[in-house]
């Protein structure tokens, strides 16, 4: 569940977007890695799972606040897609139809939009899986929606428990989600590659047999807090 | 989780089903079309999921009532299965033990049966999968059951918050499960093939690039309520 | 949910396992086989599920007993592990953090380890897919966690429901997952491979088009109850 | 979750009720009572529960489908209402929006209205509590709807797991909701009287220390069975 | 669930609030009103419950991100407690440990803090209802907490799918919990008591017996929409 | 969820209980002290509820594994009930089934047992109420249920993901249910009374208005985890 973090009714049409070789770099160290580097922030909720297994891409957030069941500001949303974006949509209240299908996803491509992150459910997903446009959502319902009432895009949104502002980044693939601050982008990703780094060379020495007990030196401390073998 | 709308210990044996070429045809729409077609109802809850994807199939409902954990009932409704049937298990209260395995999969496919929604568990799901035989569910969970007290097959129940009539086509696929009336069938398969048909021609506009919003018209009415562009 | 069923701190080193051609045999029954043979206890909840579909494994319980978001035990839990050993975590209180990645499976495969089963979440799943780890989880998290509280390793737990034992056998594939006791083992496989034995001929009557109904001979007990055929 | 059995848009003026007397005497019996007396049918689920507790009453169900967050057919509805209807309301899919509150409590007692049954949220339910106007709810939720979409009054709804339709009667008490068939009310009753007839000797040999066991003569089935004292 | 959305081992000492006596009218007019007044936004999640009926009450947000299952950052909150404050708890990853119990409760109050919200678990319900401190939490859990990791005070966090900023107001009551922008206090106010205006008038033609259909002029739209009367 | 976790159909007539005065004394602790003066272990699942608010209570628990749906062996149990008992009730399977209600309790009291854990569901909870006999169940759920087949009593069951043994202690509050060994009463009851004495000169301190942060020493540790405040 979320909402619209301020009004309704309102599209935002210039965001601010982050460099787009950073963004790729970001989805390529994918979820568990980024959320590290930013200091174990930004996950969306762990019922947000991927229609198909495989996908791991990262792009910019257009957002969407959505009154339950109704998808008319998905239509409005498309407009402001750029390549490489991702729609990011929060309903105000918690909501499982779905709001998306392959019509809308054949939209998007056309756009150059390359995901949805969907805090409500998605149909078609036979289609979507084919057609290579991945989707985490909350449900797989076919429920229709209607297009009655305003919400609004491109405006701060809370999608599965993580605050969404329009040109973060989204980090998916097979773990989840996770959201990346559009200034924070840089230097999330400097870590994040540092620490990409670091895991080779202890994957080795674990492959190699060696103990975590030993390469992280916690012996000591595990006395130290009382640990017994017995 | 369901019960029967009627009574218990009750076999009803002669029931109607739909014309096998509308069933087929309305199998072939797929889950979300049907569901669209017949004014948006029908839909069986986002909890029903399939052991595996890519299944797509409708069959006529061989409805069955049953006591949580008992099974005994389901030997008793696969007599009543004739090619092309589906079964559709609802607990008369809500349960996940694992009704429905391989050896009844196999008395199924013998007799012509397709496949199984169950609002409650399944087991042996690896073999399932090798035989081709699809499963909706709300668990799989390998959980045995007794065979101790009466329920009833035929009689009109509520699975997964959907009333099913025996006799009514279950269309199921990777969207979910959606049951039509038998009354209804061919009306609605009517207007699934001309929403597909329209759909068509959509899906070709937006792949060259134009918007919902243009092909909808809807620009004029989202200003009459108030969208602002900022 | 779970917790340690005795006292926090505590690293038992020496465990008893079963004999290996049992263990090995008990993982080619399969979870539901092994669960009727033994008298239908022993699984774990329906919301323990595969991280991918197609394993099928059996092996010793080494358990850790872990504060909510620490998973320092995991570390020295590993240390206690042998060839062909599973981990099974459980938490002290509800979580769903991602305990385990690839990191941590590089390190039980080096030692033999063969999987893991954690009333938690998991992260890396694509990873772990990849390197033929399989996991039983709660959830797919990749939410991080810290090593600051000790918890204990190979003491009895409660894990996802029920009781396991440092030692006793775990059984999982698809279905799910299932503990057998550890000096049960051996009557457990008898019983199960009489079962199995037991099922082929019945599923080969059942695939000629046999009824349940006749095999079993219910007929004459449902009348009893009162069966009305209408 | 729930939604019409049947098509949308349309308000049934004129439904058959059943004899106030017999409802009355229903609504004393209570749920427990009144659902076994009907063979153990027609209770919702147990996630309805009432906003306070004491309450005891039965009435006459004017039902309505609404869409998910708006509740416009709520005001269509009340003009249907009679003294001693009670509202039945299902989403067309699941949603948790507060549709009711303070101002339709006061419009359904001026018209006569005893009560809500809702498979969504209430809100405002201090006042409703002051007012003595019981709701059992799936959620006390104080989200605001729209009033944009048509549903339906007085036709047949799946609420809660179970159909209801317009007419029927309902029982609601702090065991929560049953639906009693309107044709089948005075049968029921009889029944529940003779069950209460029974209860009350029970009590007392009960109460004087005989154990069920001996009441309902359960020990030589028991043996029967094979239970082992040890 | 939730988690702080900037950084971590922060706290902030200096925050502003919003004037007393707008704090406390919008108490008086509570959760529904004041929801409604700011444009429908701004619930936390349903799944918020007080740990007793008939508490109203609002106050100023002082916010910690925590660990889960670590409550050692309460301490470190209520130093920051003002008279008038409440306590918002967003743990970091979903948790329902019980962070706070009669003790904190006592500090709180030597402070001249109100109550608490609390995306998390409670315990000592029983002292606090007694004390009069009142709770709005996920869990009623005695799960105790360890003192081991840093989180952040007085930094925004999302509680329950909300964004909740330092100072923000919170208004609790039987309905639920509602986050008003300090900002937009007194703007919310003013539209809150207008509303209740109008409510009232309309409060006394509803119990009057006449129909929204007639006072809010539904009939024509109704009927425009296409609704029919049969 | 749990069940038996040893074999099916026994009862165990005569089991050890703990020292009466021990029993009463630990349940004026009520469960968070006792959970807490155990080593943080023990706690029943936050989703057990009492049925009504003010019960503190500590009993012998007369332990009883049961199918899902089927209450037969809690009159087996009853007659196994003494003086201070307590039933705890694991079905085999998750379910909400109603076990319990009016009769069960005045049987129950007419041989001095004075309580129900369930980790199922209970009715006719105005009785219960009205009669003084707390229960703490998952679930208030009038669904009837069938005495067809046996389970066991005062064997270990794994209750709402705890480990029960016949014979220990269970404690129980509005805070829940915590289960004590029976060989450990003697030891946890000094515990929790240290505990309770130390916390009420804690309690004074707090109330006089010094901070956690100075009574528990807990700055200089803060600091040097690089708390810093701006």
């Amino acid at each position: 569940m979320a909402g619209a973090v301020t009004q309704s009714g309102v599209v935002v049409q210039n965001i601010e977007r982050a460099d787009k070789d950073i963004i790729a770099a970001l989805g390529a160290c994918g979820v568990a890695t980024v959320h590290e580097a930013q200091g174990r922030k930004g996950l969306l909720a762990s019922y947000m799972r991927p229609i198909y297994s495989g996908a791991r891409i990262a792009g910019s957030a257009v957002t969407i606040s959505a009154p339950p069941g109704d998808n008319w500001m998905v239509h409005v949303a498309i407009e402001q897609v750029q390549a490489g974006d991702m729609l990011v949509l929060a309903p105000t209240s918690p909501c499982e139809d779905g709001y998306f299908g392959d019509l809308l996803a054949t939209s998007m491509q056309a756009r150059g939009g390359i995901g949805l992150v969907i805090d409500a459910g998605v149909r078609d997903v036979r289609d979507l899986t084919e057609m290579g446009f991945p989707v985490w959502s909350k449900a797989v319902f076919a429920q229709g929606t209607v297009k009655e009432t305003l919400g609004s895009v491109n405006v701060p949104v809370v999608c599965a428990n993580q605050l969404v502002n329009p040109g973060d980044i989204i980090v998916a693939d097979d773990d989840g989600v996770c959201v990346v601050r559009r200034e924070e982008a840089e230097a999330v990703l400097e870590t994040a590659r540092a620490r990409e780094a670091a895991e080779e060379d202890k994957r080795k020495r674990l492959a190699a047999g060696e103990l975590g007990l030993d390469i992280y030196n916690m012996r000591g401390r595990l006395t130290d807090k009382g640990l017994k073998y017995v």
